[in-house]
């Protein structure tokens, strides 16, 4: 992940593009390429969704890879280590969802 | 990142909680938090978006973690190998936008 | 819907708001606000979603009364008529999905 | 705006669409368009969100157009009347934002 935030910094200095990436904007662009990532599911049923044809899933792929490079942006833009933050988040809610009381239940589960 | 995968599986797997988590679902779940992300930035400048006090930078730091775990759990579920997903779509936009046409220019980078 | 524009210029009048809400802002904001909607359903069935309790359904009203305030905000900035802006594209839509080839097809209405 | 609400549900049913139109489906086709609303702000400027060149407009009007229908469509669902849902929300809002203490200050906001 270290050589992908790389050329993530190396492609935008390229094309000068850093004076746009402003934590504010890229928050932005990473709701939006959320977005066109759930615009794929929108329509189908639950099962349909784990059974993409290729096409689909080509393009799923894609947009997963815009929210990676734009999550990594703004990571690296806060110095805040994604995978750190991640790993304490799930630290955090493991605490918040205890097992015996979150097995299987999804009201608790609503605000996570 | 293999590591944090693991734990996120493990984290659902002792809740039981697969059984929301079609892709459709996980789609959903991380446009919301990328929305929640976003929230922190919406109504600061560009730059103070720069300068987050600790206590924003914070929550924003959670926001990310959250946002990673959607990320990784949808990409786990269709079997998406996300860095390298990533890396691809580098590769893709630096044709689409070569260096001597995109420089500092944001008109055509609108539609990224 | 003029007297709740009406309304909506002077609640933000009074507090000197007006100064934040530029259309960048605003279409921020009414994606985030969909987004506090949508969180509502995130974990429930289609058949769920259909017969939500009081207190959710409460909670639902209010976050779609936040979003129509946004959207009749950042219309009202842009000078846009968000009822003739609606009608103009279902013309639009009822030429781009003809009755007789869209009919009960979710195929062709996945880009709608 | 009735007539509206009956346009929207005429153009549905002809095309025998509502078995996809959920709330849950609907409230992300919501999020889907607001995005897509955004999408044309992202990389602006808070000045130039504010003069859109009239291409950028007609497009901006299009997306309001969507996200007026879909939020008409989940609030028809749901038997919410959207124009009552905003004006409860602004009382709401103005005993939350009293306007002594909420004038010209964006810290309070935040959590709008």
């Amino acid at each position: 992940m270290d050589k992908l935030i790389e050329q993530i910094r190396n492609f935008n200095k390229e094309r000068d593009w850093g004076q746009y990436h402003t934590p504010k904007n890229l928050s932005m662009a990473l709701m939006i390429e959320a977005g066109e990532l759930a615009e794929h599911f929108q329509w189908l049923t639950q099962d349909q969704s784990k059974t993409l044809n290729s096409e689909t899933l080509g393009e799923v792929r894609e947009e997963i890879g815009d929210v990676l490079i734009y999550l990594l942006n703004i990571a690296d833009k806060l110095g805040i280590d994604p995978i750190a933050a991640a790993k304490e988040k799930i630290l955090k809610n493991a605490n918040k969802y205890p097992v015996n009381q979150a097995k299987g239940k999804i009201a608790k589960y609503t605000d996570l």
